[in-house]
Protein backbone atom coordinates (compact mmCIF):
# COMPACT_ATOMS: atom_id res chain seq x y z
CA UNK A 1 0.00 0.00 0.00
CA UNK A 2 1.15 3.50 -0.72
CA UNK A 3 0.70 6.42 1.54
CA UNK A 4 0.44 9.83 -0.29
CA UNK A 5 -1.05 13.83 0.12
CA UNK A 6 -1.67 15.21 -2.85
CA UNK A 7 -2.98 19.72 -3.44
CA UNK A 8 -1.40 22.83 -3.54
CA UNK A 9 1.29 23.28 -0.73
CA UNK A 10 -0.29 23.66 2.62
CA UNK A 11 -3.68 22.23 1.86
CA UNK A 12 -2.56 18.48 0.71
CA UNK A 13 -5.42 15.94 1.26
CA UNK A 14 -4.29 12.09 1.79
CA UNK A 15 -4.80 9.85 -0.77
CA UNK A 16 -4.11 5.61 -1.04
CA UNK A 17 -2.86 3.00 -3.66
CA UNK A 18 -3.97 -0.20 -2.46
CA UNK A 19 -4.31 -3.86 -4.19
CA UNK A 20 -5.41 -2.55 -7.80
CA UNK A 21 -3.32 0.51 -7.74
CA UNK A 22 -5.51 3.28 -8.31
CA UNK A 23 -5.12 6.33 -6.27
CA UNK A 24 -8.05 6.99 -4.18
CA UNK A 25 -9.32 9.76 -1.61
CA UNK A 26 -7.95 8.47 2.07
CA UNK A 27 -9.63 11.36 3.89
CA UNK A 28 -12.88 9.38 4.29
CA UNK A 29 -10.65 6.48 5.99
CA UNK A 30 -9.57 8.88 8.28
CA UNK A 31 -12.64 11.06 9.66
CA UNK A 32 -11.83 13.95 7.31
CA UNK A 33 -8.29 14.22 9.11
CA UNK A 34 -4.88 14.95 7.22
CA UNK A 35 -2.04 12.22 7.11
CA UNK A 36 -0.51 12.42 10.29
CA UNK A 37 1.59 10.88 13.27
CA UNK A 38 -1.96 10.89 15.22
CA UNK A 39 -4.00 8.97 11.76
CA UNK A 40 -1.39 7.15 10.58
CA UNK A 41 -2.01 3.82 12.61
CA UNK A 42 -5.79 4.40 10.97
CA UNK A 43 -4.43 4.48 7.55
CA UNK A 44 -1.98 1.57 8.19
CA UNK A 45 -4.82 -0.96 9.38
CA UNK A 46 -6.81 -0.37 6.11
CA UNK A 47 -7.43 -3.13 4.21
CA UNK A 48 -10.72 -2.38 1.72
CA UNK A 49 -8.94 0.50 0.16
CA UNK A 50 -10.67 -0.21 -2.80
CA UNK A 51 -13.84 0.99 -1.85
CA UNK A 52 -12.70 4.58 -1.19
CA UNK A 53 -13.22 7.05 -4.11
CA UNK A 54 -11.28 7.55 -6.44
CA UNK A 55 -8.96 10.74 -7.12
CA UNK A 56 -10.36 12.31 -10.06
CA UNK A 57 -7.95 12.65 -12.76
CA UNK A 58 -3.93 12.23 -12.33
CA UNK A 59 -2.53 14.12 -9.05
CA UNK A 60 -1.94 17.24 -9.61
CA UNK A 61 0.77 17.64 -6.67
CA UNK A 62 2.51 15.52 -4.60
CA UNK A 63 3.10 17.06 -1.42
CA UNK A 64 5.09 15.51 1.67
CA UNK A 65 3.47 12.06 2.16
CA UNK A 66 3.10 12.94 6.26
CA UNK A 67 1.67 15.81 7.90
CA UNK A 68 2.46 17.46 11.39
CA UNK A 69 6.42 15.17 11.35
CA UNK A 70 7.77 15.24 14.90
CA UNK A 71 11.25 14.42 14.21
CA UNK A 72 13.95 14.11 11.14
CA UNK A 73 16.70 11.53 12.61
CA UNK A 74 19.82 11.54 10.16
CA UNK A 75 22.26 8.68 10.07
CA UNK A 76 25.60 10.26 8.73
CA UNK A 77 28.72 8.51 6.66
CA UNK A 78 26.39 5.50 6.55
CA UNK A 79 27.61 3.84 3.41
CA UNK A 80 30.79 2.27 2.80
CA UNK A 81 31.71 3.96 -0.40
CA UNK A 82 30.55 7.12 0.89
CA UNK A 83 32.26 7.26 3.67
CA UNK A 84 35.55 6.54 1.71
CA UNK A 85 35.23 9.81 -0.91
CA UNK A 86 34.73 11.89 1.95
CA UNK A 87 38.22 10.53 3.19
CA UNK A 88 35.89 9.66 6.61
CA UNK A 89 36.85 6.58 8.84
CA UNK A 90 34.23 3.59 8.77
CA UNK A 91 32.15 4.55 11.78
CA UNK A 92 32.30 1.77 14.47
CA UNK A 93 28.72 3.21 15.45
CA UNK A 94 26.04 5.21 14.00
CA UNK A 95 26.60 8.93 13.87
CA UNK A 96 23.58 10.45 14.28
CA UNK A 97 22.44 14.24 13.57
CA UNK A 98 19.13 16.21 13.30
CA UNK A 99 16.86 18.15 10.40
CA UNK A 100 13.95 19.70 11.43
CA UNK A 101 10.43 19.09 10.13
CA UNK A 102 9.69 22.58 8.40
CA UNK A 103 12.55 21.98 6.29
CA UNK A 104 10.61 18.77 4.64
CA UNK A 105 9.12 20.26 1.08
CA UNK A 106 7.39 17.95 -1.34
CA UNK A 107 9.02 15.42 -3.53
CA UNK A 108 9.11 18.37 -6.92
CA UNK A 109 8.92 21.41 -4.73
CA UNK A 110 11.58 23.87 -5.23
CA UNK A 111 14.80 23.68 -3.26
CA UNK A 112 15.82 26.82 -2.52
CA UNK A 113 20.43 27.63 -2.35
CA UNK A 114 21.14 29.71 1.00
CA UNK A 115 22.21 33.06 0.22
CA UNK A 116 25.97 32.62 1.10
CA UNK A 117 26.10 29.45 0.15
CA UNK A 118 29.11 28.02 -1.67
CA UNK A 119 28.61 24.24 -1.44
CA UNK A 120 25.17 23.03 -1.44
CA UNK A 121 24.75 19.26 -2.24
CA UNK A 122 22.75 16.42 -2.49
CA UNK A 123 22.27 13.13 -0.60
CA UNK A 124 19.36 10.70 -1.96
CA UNK A 125 18.46 8.65 1.01
CA UNK A 126 16.33 5.84 2.03
CA UNK A 127 13.43 7.68 4.70
CA UNK A 128 12.39 5.17 7.58
CA UNK A 129 8.76 6.25 8.95
CA UNK A 130 8.47 4.91 12.11
CA UNK A 131 5.08 3.30 12.49
CA UNK A 132 5.29 2.23 16.58
CA UNK A 133 7.26 3.73 19.33
CA UNK A 134 10.79 2.30 19.72
CA UNK A 135 12.38 2.78 23.07
CA UNK A 136 15.07 0.93 24.24
CA UNK A 137 14.27 -2.20 21.86
CA UNK A 138 16.40 -5.37 22.53
CA UNK A 139 16.88 -6.60 19.08
CA UNK A 140 16.42 -6.19 15.24
CA UNK A 141 13.06 -8.26 15.35
CA UNK A 142 11.37 -5.77 17.52
CA UNK A 143 12.82 -2.83 15.63
CA UNK A 144 11.46 -4.07 12.41
CA UNK A 145 8.29 -3.78 14.01
CA UNK A 146 8.71 -0.33 14.70
CA UNK A 147 8.90 0.41 10.90
CA UNK A 148 5.73 1.86 9.19
CA UNK A 149 7.19 1.84 5.95
CA UNK A 150 9.62 4.10 3.35
CA UNK A 151 10.03 6.97 1.64
CA UNK A 152 12.31 8.71 -0.88
CA UNK A 153 14.58 11.62 0.70
CA UNK A 154 16.85 14.27 -0.13
CA UNK A 155 19.00 14.79 2.42
CA UNK A 156 20.24 18.38 0.91
CA UNK A 157 23.37 19.98 2.57
CA UNK A 158 24.94 22.68 2.41
CA UNK A 159 29.02 21.84 2.80
CA UNK A 160 30.68 24.75 4.08
CA UNK A 161 27.87 25.46 6.67
CA UNK A 162 28.28 21.80 7.79
CA UNK A 163 31.87 21.49 7.89
CA UNK A 164 33.69 25.28 8.44
CA UNK A 165 31.16 26.75 10.38
CA UNK A 166 31.61 25.88 13.70
CA UNK A 167 32.02 22.16 14.52
CA UNK A 168 28.20 20.47 14.14
CA UNK A 169 26.41 19.38 11.15
CA UNK A 170 23.26 20.42 11.78
CA UNK A 171 23.91 24.19 10.81
CA UNK A 172 24.15 22.79 7.20
CA UNK A 173 21.55 20.57 7.32
CA UNK A 174 18.40 22.72 8.31
CA UNK A 175 18.46 25.50 5.64
CA UNK A 176 14.40 25.63 3.86
CA UNK A 177 13.34 23.07 1.79
CA UNK A 178 16.15 21.39 2.60
CA UNK A 179 14.62 17.85 3.14
CA UNK A 180 12.06 16.63 -0.24
CA UNK A 181 10.37 13.76 1.24
CA UNK A 182 8.04 11.64 -1.19
CA UNK A 183 6.25 11.35 -3.72
CA UNK A 184 5.00 8.48 -1.42
CA UNK A 185 5.31 6.57 1.93
CA UNK A 186 5.21 2.45 0.91
CA UNK A 187 4.24 0.35 3.21
CA UNK A 188 6.94 -2.31 4.94
CA UNK A 189 5.15 -5.33 4.13
CA UNK A 190 6.26 -4.59 0.31
CA UNK A 191 9.29 -4.13 0.70
CA UNK A 192 10.54 -7.55 1.57
CA UNK A 193 14.58 -6.36 2.14
CA UNK A 194 15.27 -2.88 3.09
CA UNK A 195 19.26 -3.86 2.27
CA UNK A 196 18.15 -4.73 -1.18
CA UNK A 197 17.08 -1.55 -2.49
CA UNK A 198 18.84 0.66 -5.18
CA UNK A 199 18.64 4.18 -5.15
CA UNK A 200 20.06 6.81 -7.56
CA UNK A 201 20.46 10.54 -7.87
CA UNK A 202 20.52 12.70 -11.31
CA UNK A 203 22.06 16.57 -11.35
CA UNK A 204 20.57 17.71 -15.12
CA UNK A 205 20.28 14.53 -16.33
CA UNK A 206 23.55 12.91 -15.16
CA UNK A 207 23.97 10.05 -13.27
CA UNK A 208 25.55 11.27 -10.21
CA UNK A 209 24.67 8.56 -7.45
CA UNK A 210 23.98 5.00 -8.12
CA UNK A 211 24.07 2.68 -4.93
CA UNK A 212 22.29 0.46 -3.45
CA UNK A 213 21.47 0.04 0.55
CA UNK A 214 23.42 -3.54 0.66
CA UNK A 215 26.29 -1.12 0.55
CA UNK A 216 24.89 0.35 4.60
CA UNK A 217 27.59 0.04 7.31
CA UNK A 218 24.42 -0.06 9.69
CA UNK A 219 21.35 -1.43 8.31
CA UNK A 220 17.48 -0.04 8.71
CA UNK A 221 16.47 -2.22 11.47
CA UNK A 222 19.69 -1.96 13.23
CA UNK A 223 19.79 2.11 12.67
CA UNK A 224 16.28 1.90 14.80
CA UNK A 225 17.42 -0.46 17.52
CA UNK A 226 20.74 1.49 18.10
CA UNK A 227 18.47 5.13 18.04
CA UNK A 228 16.13 3.84 20.42
CA UNK A 229 18.64 3.39 23.01
CA UNK A 230 19.42 7.18 22.83
CA UNK A 231 15.93 8.71 22.35
CA UNK A 232 12.54 7.69 22.18
CA UNK A 233 11.02 7.00 18.26
CA UNK A 234 7.26 7.60 17.73
CA UNK A 235 4.88 6.81 14.77
CA UNK A 236 5.53 9.14 11.91
CA UNK A 237 8.81 9.93 12.95
CA UNK A 238 11.46 9.86 10.26
CA UNK A 239 14.97 8.52 9.92
CA UNK A 240 17.22 9.59 6.48
CA UNK A 241 19.37 6.39 6.69
CA UNK A 242 22.61 7.76 4.80
CA UNK A 243 23.73 8.38 1.24
CA UNK A 244 25.39 6.29 -0.89
CA UNK A 245 28.82 7.54 -2.72
CA UNK A 246 28.58 10.41 -5.71
CA UNK A 247 27.65 13.33 -3.66
CA UNK A 248 29.64 16.75 -5.25
CA UNK A 249 31.66 16.95 -1.56
CA UNK A 250 33.35 13.07 -2.41
CA UNK A 251 35.12 14.63 -5.78
CA UNK A 252 36.84 17.46 -6.47
CA UNK A 253 35.84 17.20 -10.31
CA UNK A 254 31.86 17.52 -9.44
CA UNK A 255 30.08 21.27 -9.22
CA UNK A 256 27.91 21.67 -6.11
CA UNK A 257 24.72 22.83 -7.34
CA UNK A 258 23.42 26.10 -8.80
CA UNK A 259 20.64 27.69 -9.19
CA UNK A 260 18.58 26.59 -12.31
CA UNK A 261 20.25 23.26 -11.70
CA UNK A 262 17.85 19.33 -11.78
CA UNK A 263 17.24 16.85 -9.32
CA UNK A 264 15.90 14.06 -10.15
CA UNK A 265 16.11 11.71 -7.25
CA UNK A 266 15.07 7.95 -6.93
CA UNK A 267 14.93 5.02 -5.29
CA UNK A 268 13.26 1.41 -6.54
CA UNK A 269 9.46 0.87 -5.93
CA UNK A 270 9.67 4.26 -3.57
CA UNK A 271 8.84 6.52 -7.05
CA UNK A 272 10.88 9.24 -8.28
CA UNK A 273 11.50 13.48 -6.89
CA UNK A 274 12.21 15.84 -9.55
CA UNK A 275 13.57 19.64 -8.20
CA UNK A 276 14.78 22.78 -9.66
CA UNK A 277 17.09 24.77 -7.76
CA UNK A 278 16.47 28.18 -7.02
CA UNK A 279 17.64 31.14 -5.02
CA UNK A 280 16.79 32.07 -1.12
CA UNK B 1 2.79 39.37 31.12
CA UNK B 2 3.60 35.67 31.93
CA UNK B 3 1.86 32.89 29.55
CA UNK B 4 1.61 29.37 31.11
CA UNK B 5 0.37 25.82 30.54
CA UNK B 6 -1.31 23.93 33.64
CA UNK B 7 -2.64 20.86 34.31
CA UNK B 8 -2.19 16.93 34.00
CA UNK B 9 0.32 15.57 31.74
CA UNK B 10 -1.21 15.87 27.75
CA UNK B 11 -4.13 17.67 29.46
CA UNK B 12 -2.68 21.24 30.25
CA UNK B 13 -4.72 23.93 29.63
CA UNK B 14 -3.36 27.84 28.90
CA UNK B 15 -3.12 30.38 31.36
CA UNK B 16 -1.84 34.06 31.49
CA UNK B 17 -1.13 36.40 34.38
CA UNK B 18 -1.00 39.87 33.91
CA UNK B 19 -0.79 43.44 35.45
CA UNK B 20 -2.53 42.71 38.37
CA UNK B 21 0.13 39.00 38.67
CA UNK B 22 -3.15 36.82 38.96
CA UNK B 23 -3.65 33.54 37.02
CA UNK B 24 -6.15 33.90 34.83
CA UNK B 25 -7.37 31.12 31.85
CA UNK B 26 -6.33 31.88 28.23
CA UNK B 27 -8.41 29.55 27.08
CA UNK B 28 -11.55 31.84 26.30
CA UNK B 29 -9.41 34.24 24.44
CA UNK B 30 -7.66 31.65 21.81
CA UNK B 31 -11.40 29.99 20.90
CA UNK B 32 -10.49 27.56 23.22
CA UNK B 33 -7.92 26.05 22.27
CA UNK B 34 -4.03 25.43 23.55
CA UNK B 35 -0.88 28.02 23.64
CA UNK B 36 0.61 26.43 20.91
CA UNK B 37 2.36 27.63 17.52
CA UNK B 38 -0.52 28.68 16.00
CA UNK B 39 -2.43 30.86 18.66
CA UNK B 40 1.14 32.01 20.36
CA UNK B 41 0.39 35.73 18.16
CA UNK B 42 -3.13 36.21 19.69
CA UNK B 43 -1.89 35.10 23.23
CA UNK B 44 0.72 38.17 22.80
CA UNK B 45 -1.99 40.40 21.22
CA UNK B 46 -3.77 40.26 24.18
CA UNK B 47 -4.48 43.44 26.52
CA UNK B 48 -6.70 43.23 29.31
CA UNK B 49 -5.91 40.25 30.42
CA UNK B 50 -7.49 41.22 34.08
CA UNK B 51 -11.02 40.44 32.48
CA UNK B 52 -10.57 36.71 32.03
CA UNK B 53 -11.45 34.06 35.17
CA UNK B 54 -9.05 33.35 37.72
CA UNK B 55 -7.61 30.11 38.16
CA UNK B 56 -8.93 28.60 40.87
CA UNK B 57 -6.41 27.75 43.51
CA UNK B 58 -2.95 27.57 43.17
CA UNK B 59 -1.58 26.04 40.05
CA UNK B 60 -1.45 22.32 40.53
CA UNK B 61 1.48 21.71 37.97
CA UNK B 62 3.06 23.88 34.98
CA UNK B 63 3.04 22.16 32.10
CA UNK B 64 5.76 23.38 28.92
CA UNK B 65 4.69 27.10 28.46
CA UNK B 66 3.96 26.54 24.53
CA UNK B 67 2.62 22.96 22.93
CA UNK B 68 3.26 21.75 19.54
CA UNK B 69 6.75 23.29 19.84
CA UNK B 70 8.15 23.11 15.90
CA UNK B 71 11.73 23.06 16.54
CA UNK B 72 14.45 23.63 19.53
CA UNK B 73 17.84 25.20 18.10
CA UNK B 74 20.81 25.11 21.18
CA UNK B 75 24.01 27.72 20.94
CA UNK B 76 27.08 25.27 22.08
CA UNK B 77 29.96 26.84 24.65
CA UNK B 78 28.11 30.50 24.19
CA UNK B 79 29.46 31.33 27.79
CA UNK B 80 32.72 32.18 28.09
CA UNK B 81 33.60 30.59 30.97
CA UNK B 82 31.70 27.58 30.29
CA UNK B 83 33.97 26.92 26.99
CA UNK B 84 36.97 27.44 29.71
CA UNK B 85 35.50 24.94 31.79
CA UNK B 86 35.40 22.53 29.36
CA UNK B 87 38.61 23.12 27.74
CA UNK B 88 37.22 24.16 24.39
CA UNK B 89 38.20 27.36 22.33
CA UNK B 90 35.93 30.24 22.44
CA UNK B 91 33.92 30.01 19.25
CA UNK B 92 34.11 32.30 16.73
CA UNK B 93 30.53 31.84 15.61
CA UNK B 94 27.78 30.18 17.63
CA UNK B 95 27.67 26.32 17.51
CA UNK B 96 24.45 25.05 16.51
CA UNK B 97 23.14 21.58 17.55
CA UNK B 98 19.17 20.68 18.04
CA UNK B 99 16.82 19.25 20.14
CA UNK B 100 13.66 17.38 19.46
CA UNK B 101 10.55 19.18 20.78
CA UNK B 102 9.54 15.64 21.91
CA UNK B 103 12.23 15.91 24.50
CA UNK B 104 10.36 18.40 26.47
CA UNK B 105 9.07 17.86 29.92
CA UNK B 106 7.17 20.80 32.52
CA UNK B 107 9.75 22.50 35.08
CA UNK B 108 9.11 20.09 37.91
CA UNK B 109 8.81 16.80 35.99
CA UNK B 110 10.88 13.62 36.46
CA UNK B 111 13.99 13.75 34.57
CA UNK B 112 14.95 10.10 33.39
CA UNK B 113 18.67 8.93 33.14
CA UNK B 114 18.83 6.97 30.07
CA UNK B 115 19.66 3.39 30.86
CA UNK B 116 23.05 2.84 29.65
CA UNK B 117 24.00 6.44 31.02
CA UNK B 118 27.19 7.51 32.73
CA UNK B 119 27.39 10.98 32.57
CA UNK B 120 24.06 12.77 32.32
CA UNK B 121 24.65 16.52 33.08
CA UNK B 122 22.19 19.27 33.59
CA UNK B 123 22.65 22.81 32.17
CA UNK B 124 20.51 26.16 33.10
CA UNK B 125 20.20 27.83 29.92
CA UNK B 126 17.85 30.86 28.83
CA UNK B 127 15.18 30.12 26.40
CA UNK B 128 14.07 32.77 23.73
CA UNK B 129 10.81 31.96 21.96
CA UNK B 130 10.05 32.96 18.77
CA UNK B 131 7.54 35.57 18.08
CA UNK B 132 7.79 36.61 14.22
CA UNK B 133 9.12 34.73 11.06
CA UNK B 134 12.68 35.14 11.09
CA UNK B 135 14.46 34.67 7.86
CA UNK B 136 18.34 36.28 6.99
CA UNK B 137 17.63 39.28 9.01
CA UNK B 138 19.38 42.34 8.66
CA UNK B 139 20.23 43.23 11.83
CA UNK B 140 20.22 43.06 15.74
CA UNK B 141 16.95 45.30 15.77
CA UNK B 142 15.26 43.36 13.46
CA UNK B 143 15.98 40.18 15.71
CA UNK B 144 14.62 41.75 18.73
CA UNK B 145 11.23 41.97 16.81
CA UNK B 146 11.11 38.65 16.19
CA UNK B 147 12.07 37.56 20.23
CA UNK B 148 8.35 36.55 21.75
CA UNK B 149 9.86 36.31 25.05
CA UNK B 150 11.88 33.90 27.64
CA UNK B 151 11.78 30.71 30.20
CA UNK B 152 13.77 28.84 32.23
CA UNK B 153 15.05 25.59 30.08
CA UNK B 154 17.25 22.93 31.43
CA UNK B 155 19.21 21.16 28.59
CA UNK B 156 20.03 18.23 30.19
CA UNK B 157 22.87 16.11 28.15
CA UNK B 158 24.52 13.13 28.57
CA UNK B 159 28.32 13.44 28.45
CA UNK B 160 29.54 10.33 27.07
CA UNK B 161 26.52 9.48 24.73
CA UNK B 162 27.56 13.77 23.26
CA UNK B 163 30.87 13.51 22.87
CA UNK B 164 32.60 9.95 23.16
CA UNK B 165 29.51 8.05 20.84
CA UNK B 166 30.33 8.73 17.87
CA UNK B 167 30.98 12.43 16.73
CA UNK B 168 27.74 14.65 16.82
CA UNK B 169 26.46 15.88 19.61
CA UNK B 170 22.83 15.36 19.29
CA UNK B 171 23.11 11.94 20.37
CA UNK B 172 23.16 12.98 23.92
CA UNK B 173 20.84 15.54 23.75
CA UNK B 174 17.76 13.97 22.67
CA UNK B 175 16.89 11.11 25.29
CA UNK B 176 13.74 11.10 26.64
CA UNK B 177 12.13 14.37 29.26
CA UNK B 178 16.09 15.85 28.23
CA UNK B 179 14.48 19.29 28.16
CA UNK B 180 12.48 20.58 31.26
CA UNK B 181 11.29 24.22 29.89
CA UNK B 182 8.78 26.61 32.43
CA UNK B 183 7.64 27.30 34.27
CA UNK B 184 6.42 30.69 31.96
CA UNK B 185 7.10 32.28 29.37
CA UNK B 186 7.48 36.47 30.02
CA UNK B 187 7.10 38.09 27.14
CA UNK B 188 9.89 40.23 25.82
CA UNK B 189 8.39 43.22 26.59
CA UNK B 190 9.02 42.71 30.65
CA UNK B 191 12.86 41.57 30.02
CA UNK B 192 14.34 45.08 29.03
CA UNK B 193 17.90 43.67 28.73
CA UNK B 194 18.25 40.01 28.11
CA UNK B 195 21.97 40.40 28.43
CA UNK B 196 21.13 41.36 32.17
CA UNK B 197 19.53 38.43 34.04
CA UNK B 198 21.15 35.80 36.51
CA UNK B 199 20.44 32.37 35.78
CA UNK B 200 21.16 29.62 38.98
CA UNK B 201 21.19 25.60 39.44
CA UNK B 202 21.63 23.61 42.60
CA UNK B 203 21.71 20.38 42.81
CA UNK B 204 20.74 18.52 45.93
CA UNK B 205 20.16 21.95 47.61
CA UNK B 206 24.06 22.91 46.49
CA UNK B 207 24.56 25.76 44.27
CA UNK B 208 26.37 24.51 41.14
CA UNK B 209 26.07 27.15 38.55
CA UNK B 210 25.63 30.80 39.14
CA UNK B 211 26.22 32.95 36.10
CA UNK B 212 24.73 35.49 34.31
CA UNK B 213 23.94 36.20 30.73
CA UNK B 214 26.34 38.70 30.49
CA UNK B 215 29.33 36.57 30.03
CA UNK B 216 27.20 35.15 26.93
CA UNK B 217 29.69 35.42 23.42
CA UNK B 218 26.62 35.80 21.12
CA UNK B 219 23.81 37.62 22.69
CA UNK B 220 20.00 36.82 22.37
CA UNK B 221 19.39 39.09 19.44
CA UNK B 222 22.99 38.28 17.42
CA UNK B 223 21.83 34.47 18.11
CA UNK B 224 18.48 35.03 16.57
CA UNK B 225 20.04 37.39 13.57
CA UNK B 226 22.77 34.53 13.02
CA UNK B 227 20.85 31.84 12.90
CA UNK B 228 18.39 33.18 10.32
CA UNK B 229 20.88 33.05 7.53
CA UNK B 230 20.85 29.38 8.43
CA UNK B 231 17.75 27.99 8.61
CA UNK B 232 13.70 29.86 8.86
CA UNK B 233 12.84 30.53 12.79
CA UNK B 234 8.88 30.34 13.27
CA UNK B 235 6.65 31.44 15.64
CA UNK B 236 7.09 28.98 18.50
CA UNK B 237 10.30 27.90 17.97
CA UNK B 238 12.67 28.05 21.40
CA UNK B 239 16.01 28.57 21.28
CA UNK B 240 18.27 27.18 24.33
CA UNK B 241 20.82 29.94 24.48
CA UNK B 242 23.85 27.87 25.61
CA UNK B 243 24.60 27.44 29.70
CA UNK B 244 27.10 29.09 32.17
CA UNK B 245 30.24 27.43 34.40
CA UNK B 246 29.45 24.62 36.61
CA UNK B 247 28.72 21.70 34.62
CA UNK B 248 29.87 18.09 36.00
CA UNK B 249 31.71 18.10 32.50
CA UNK B 250 33.60 21.31 33.50
CA UNK B 251 34.77 19.85 36.87
CA UNK B 252 36.39 16.34 37.55
CA UNK B 253 35.21 16.81 41.53
CA UNK B 254 31.71 17.01 40.34
CA UNK B 255 29.91 14.20 40.02
CA UNK B 256 27.25 13.41 37.30
CA UNK B 257 23.51 13.19 38.30
CA UNK B 258 22.11 9.95 39.84
CA UNK B 259 18.83 8.36 40.36
CA UNK B 260 17.51 10.51 43.08
CA UNK B 261 18.92 13.94 42.70
CA UNK B 262 16.96 16.78 42.08
CA UNK B 263 17.88 19.71 40.42
CA UNK B 264 16.28 22.88 41.01
CA UNK B 265 16.82 25.64 38.39
CA UNK B 266 16.17 29.71 38.05
CA UNK B 267 16.34 32.76 36.16
CA UNK B 268 15.83 36.18 37.38
CA UNK B 269 12.20 36.83 36.69
CA UNK B 270 11.60 33.65 35.17
CA UNK B 271 10.92 31.44 37.25
CA UNK B 272 12.22 28.45 39.09
CA UNK B 273 12.32 24.54 38.39
CA UNK B 274 13.01 21.23 40.60
CA UNK B 275 13.32 18.22 38.67
CA UNK B 276 14.14 14.63 40.37
CA UNK B 277 16.24 12.34 38.76
CA UNK B 278 14.48 8.90 38.14
CA UNK B 279 15.59 6.09 35.77
CA UNK B 280 14.46 5.21 32.19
Amino acid sequence: MKLARIGAPGAERPVVSGADGTWRELAPLLGGADLTPATLATALAATDTDALPEVSGAPERFGPPLAAIGKIVCIGLNYRQHAAETGAEVPGEPIVFLKTPDTVVGPDDEVLIPRASVRTDYEVELAVVIGREARYLPDAASAAACVAGYAVSNDVSEREFQLERGGQWDKGKNCETFNPLGPWLLTADEVPDPQALGLRLWVNGELRQDGGTHDMIFGVHEIVRYLSHFMTLRPGDVINTGTPAGVALGSPDTPYLRPGDVMEVEIDGLGRQRQTLGKA
